[in-house]
């Protein structure tokens, strides 16, 4: 049976691919490659007595942590945990600054686990770190109903985790967000005298994570912005779920980041290179102007005898049998969840130390407080999410004189009127902004020397755009990103939506040409399904307003929903500013526009949302014309309306009136919820086409006539 | 004003970024970079005399057949067609083979715009070409209803496009599936004395695709499989929409594409430089054992005086002084829409070559049919996509006696089944096969070196999976690709998804672990909207299997449907075999599985699909032995349920019963439709939990005593 430090190494390690060069420390657009091997008595002796000792305790621990966990539960990923055991205590013990009583110290390093299967490492981590949320019973609960342990890591389950991770590469992009986050809010707030924002952002991701587009992107984007106090490790294990990542992944990732803009190291011995992740660690952390990608090699379930080196280590349980010759293996002569006193001993010293980092920085606050009053009560209300009061005047409204006008354009006026009033509001779009209509015009450009500016230039790539928005987001409540792509290509960005939803990151999705009315760019760029795609998923706030009024009620809608993200479906062509529609309708969800009814029975409802509003309220005028009583009603966001009273919606949909009409230009897919069985639907339940937008109207039957027409057909 | 040879240059070819390196021809992996300058009149010396002024004319009937369209249409983007018009006529002339008058002849060249806003770049050179789907009318069409000139190119509305694009990178990802079909068709097919197979993937991607991580999915796999006759140019004329690409793209490219495994060239002039861009693609012709990128980098816009090399000549129209600066600056003294006699007799000669390379191609393969019969007749299969005769008797049937499995399981034993049955199936998963059951037994892997083979290791990249499998689906219509990951991860893919809806293409997506019925992973592993949010989607089928038969029937419903894909929502859990369910039954996409009422009128309907439809069953019976007379219909996909006709569906659903109760482990969202206003349905309005799948139907109400009682409120 082989020793601890004879277990399997991973087969590029083996293979001697990528020898060791000359180390060149200090030159950063070089590759480094630490030199590999038995380094590590030597590197210890530099540790005080004892602490080799410990470390290895330490490492134990957390593998041990985890295999049980995963036991107990019979489910979960061992894998990862046992081989990134001795990057997460060096980490963790040696370099990351947070309070373990305080989860949410401001100046706190952000540590994400991109590869969020290995959540077993995180918990076990923030057990020994002495955070509250991970008890050991919260360990013995692991994946079960309830429990503060969940299958991946959720920032809405567990204080100490930062974001929600999981689906591969969000979380690496995530982190790209806290890190812009981090860049910006120093350039901002700092002070030659008072550093006030100051911390890393630390990543592990893992092979999935790498092969993943949105980590391309995010790291093409971190590389151009600089993002200097990023630092990502990347667990090159060579297993993934269907077994050598020769099979599918033969890239050389150390290149490709080069390519990218950032500085790379090789740890060659993941497994017992102490020091040299020490070594890799100190060096990524002195570049300054570049983000670092440390390739760490470790061995996938290190230790266990017969499956470390194989997928079937990476996502089920040990098992009985393994799990005691992986013990025996490593030495490791305990009952399950055991945390021997020495290693519980040495980590409870982050329980002091967090609390000195924070009373230091609690002082210099103070100080910065006295010394910059302006500045200090903007950071605070970053730091706090406490929005200044009067943000929402800035909003602006209109009457039915105003013009009309594309709500991108009307969108942009909130914009502006949002980043003037809230210290914390920045955003950008992927290469559309002058057609989103997304600038800040009194901001300019965050760029890797301009950080103090709110401009964020995501370039055509809208998965990164979101997932980095909810870094953002996570980093500060106050912090209230946008980002914004035409509505079509949320299909792009759909898997960073679904977690800001789930994470319940504030983020603004602005989404411009909204529907077949941004005419001649044809079907792949007219949305149709998007609108119900996305009433679908739960707890995001879909709005589609109809002109000024909605598109400043949607803004305050989207501000004000601190625990979730909205996205905001707006024209590209001009819409007339209706009479009737108002924000605090908007807020409502669901609201009457006009109606010449009495006693809550209209002939009638017409409901129209957005862009269609508008010919709505000419049949509705036209139908009244001829002696009907006409309701009409702005759906502009269902889940708001869902969450009325139910007196409130019967007083907008009185069941008695069955004569219905919705028009929208989506499928009509999901209208049975407010038209009931006897309504009647327009949509486009098709494809759009490239033609003139009016022409596709015409074409689709999204004219007032033909809501006349059916109109009298009920 | 600039003369042509003047025209601003874009600003990477000005500031001498990445300066002439010796030529190093030859050695694939070192990075070429071809002589930059005013080397186009030695270049055409080595042409036939006057060809050099024909090909100088015929670049600039391209640049102004672009130019006028989008003038005309008032919309569109002359920038791309102005740049790429060198290449576009090197590549089309002198290097594609195709016959204009057969686009679908089986061994033509492959020719994708992945930059697909550049459309009228390809449709000028199909019109030049000869092809009956563009004629001058058409170009006077552009953009216009019912034109076969789209603004982006539709491979179903313009024969010799060969699929759709416009969101970016997709055209790309094809390119790589459409490499991939010919590298396996070659290597299964060709023959020592007969190469039946054997053309090239040509691709012009932009900045933007380069962007989107998409792209660096589907060139890490390219280049993991070696697909040397894949051959993609990257229109670097650096300006994206907003503005230069130095806001948000300063990666290097070619490096990164290096590190991706493939060989790369710059061509520097591209504005001018044809014997380069000859050079380039004899060179990229010539590295059998991986693709090629070609930097290419061109003035967008080229020839405007105002406009080149901005932004503002993107996507919009020059407008008509413009129009008269360009023809101006490049001498072209025209009306609009002129092709000049000279051009139209250069290119005539295609006709006749066209005909005489499909002619010589069937003369193989009649010699093909005769020595090798057997697999002449799977490979015109493949070619006509007419199916074996028999194919679907393949499929398993089963009885209730049958053991309860998983669908997914299920699903591997069609998956199986259908490729030993027609030789066109094939596909993988990405990373999950063991997960997703989706291996072929009797197959190895489809790798660089055993391209014969038919299971496709994707990697974690569900995007360019599915945009691959777009291609390989699109190369001829007897390749029917499946693709697999876990549902909720089709969120990754929707934008691949929705231009296989888009483009007709048959992709059947396998899609497992379907509900909260995986389990512990939690969450962010959960579908919940994901069933209604392809639901929302058209021309795509969703069908959600609840047992064998209906596993097989679905399977038998994807391969049926030439002209559109199917998802498949397969469980991680195992489902008992019911009574009743049916292939036939399927192909309804609603029927009803039970029932002890006559007269088509049941006290209660009571709707389930997947795995749910055990859960109603169960309900039912017991309900039964309380006397009431209850229906259950499995709702298995909706979309072929509402293509039945009224009688058919008053049948299942008839409207005298109102009471009616809908099960589906997925938001309730969109059920109305069914189960009426006087319905009930039981889902998950909310996101999942991680805990044992039981304990998580429980706790959400998914049970048959939950059912009972819920009919018994009715």
């Amino acid at each position: 049976m082989a020793t601890a430090t004879q277990a399997p190494t991973s087969p590029a390690a083996a293979s001697g691919r990528g020898s060791v060069l000359p180390l060149l420390r200090g030159r950063p657009s070089t590759r480094v490659r630490l030199a590999v091997g038995r380094r590590r008595q030597t590197a210890l002796r530099a540790q005080p007595p004892g602490a080799a000792e410990v470390v290895e305790q330490s490492v134990n621990t957390i593998r041990f942590l985890a295999v049980d966990s995963v036991e107990k539960a019979k489910s979960g990923h061992p894998g990862l945990p046992m081989g990134c055991a001795p990057l997460g205590h060096v980490l963790f013990d040696e370099f990351l600054r947070f309070n373990p009583k305080n989860p949410y110290w401001f100046d706190r390093d952000r540590f994400i686990l991109s590869a969020g299967h290995g959540c077993m490492l995180q918990y076990a981590l923030l057990h020994l770190a002495g955070y509250d949320s991970v008890t050991m019973d919260d360990l013995k609960a692991f994946r079960q109903w309830g429990s503060r342990t969940p299958g991946h890591p959720e920032n809405f389950e567990t204080p100490g985790v930062e974001v929600t991770t999981g689906p591969l590469g969000q979380g690496f992009a995530n982190a790209v967000g806290l890190a812009l986050a981090e860049k910006h809010l120093a350039a901002r707030f700092n002070k030659p005298d008072l550093k006030i924002v100051d911390h890393h952002t630390y990543v592990i991701l893992g092979d999935g994570c790498q092969m993943e587009g949105v980590s391309n992107e995010a790291s093409s984007l971190a590389g151009h912005w600089g993002l200097g106090k990023l630092i990502a490790f990347y667990d090159d294990n060579h297993i993934s779920i269907d077994g050598s990542t020769g099979i599918a992944f033969t890239e050389d990732a150390l290149a490709r980041y080069e390519a990218l803009g950032w500085h790379t190291i090789w740890v060659k011995n993941g497994n017992t290179g102490y020091d040299d992740i020490r070594a890799a660690i100190k060096e990524a952390k002195a570049v300054k102007d570049k983000p670092t990608l440390i390739k760490v090699t470790t061995t996938i379930g290190y230790g266990s005898p017969n499956k470390a080196n194989t997928y079937s280590v990476h996502g089920s349980a040990l098992g009985t049998k393994e799990v005691e010759a992986t013990k025996n293996n490593l030495s490791w002569h305990h009952e399950p969840f055991h945390v021997p006193d020495e290693v519980k001993r040495h980590w409870s010293h982050h329980i002091d130390e967090g609390a000195s980092l924070e009373a230091e920085w609690n002082k210099k606050i103070v100080e910065y407080e006295k010394k910059y009053r302006q500045e200090a009560a903007e950071l605070k209300s970053i730091i706090s999410g406490e929005l200044p009061s009067g943000w929402d005047n800035s909003l602006p409204k209109y009457t039915p004189e105003n013009p009309a006008d594309a709500t991108r354009n009307l969108s942009q006026q909130c914009l502006n009127a949002l980043a003037k009033a809230i210290p914390g509001f920045l955003g950008g779009s992927a290469d559309l902004a002058t057609s989103n209509m997304t600038l800040l015009k009194m901001f300019g450009d965050f760029q890797k020397d301009t950080p103090e500016e709110r401009n964020i230039r995501f370039g055509v790539r809208e998965h990164a755009m979101g997932a980095i928005s909810n870094g953002i987001a996570l980093h500060s409540p106050g912090l209230i990103p946008y980002c914004a792509t035409f509505f079509v290509f949320t299909d792009y960005m759909r898997a960073a939506i679904r977690l800001s939803a789930l994470c319940g990151s504030r983020v603004i999705f602005v989404m411009t040409h909204d529907s077949i009315g941004l005419g001649e760019d044809g079907p792949t760029h007219q949305p149709v399904e998007q609108l119900f795609s996305l009433r679908a998923m739960p707890n995001i706030l879909m709005l589609r307003p109809a002109d000024g009024n909605e598109t400043s009620g949607a803004y305050k809608i989207a501000v004000l929903n601190r625990q979730r993200p909205s996205v905001l479906a707006l024209s590209r062509q001009k819409l007339q500013q209706l009479k009737g529609t108002s924000a605090e309708g908007v807020a409502k969800g669901g609201y009457i526009i006009s109606d010449n009814s009495s006693g809550n029975k209209p002939d009638i409802i017409l409901i129209g949302t957005g862009s269609e509003l508008e010919i709505v309220e000419k049949a509705a005028d036209e139908l009244r014309k001829d002696g009907k009583t006409v309701r009409v009603v702005s759906l502009v966001c269902w889940e708001l309306f869902e969450e009325q009273s139910e007196k409130y919606k019967e007083s907008v949909f009185p069941s008695e009136v069955t004569s219905r009409i919705s028009v929208e230009a989506g499928v009509t897919f999901g209208w049975e919820k407010y038209i009931g069985e006897k309504g009647k639907a327009i949509g486009v339940d098709r494809f759009g086409s490239s033609a003139p937008a009016g022409k596709i109207y015409k074409e689709l039957g999204l004219t007032v006539e033909n809501v006349i027409a059916t109109a009298k057909s009920l």
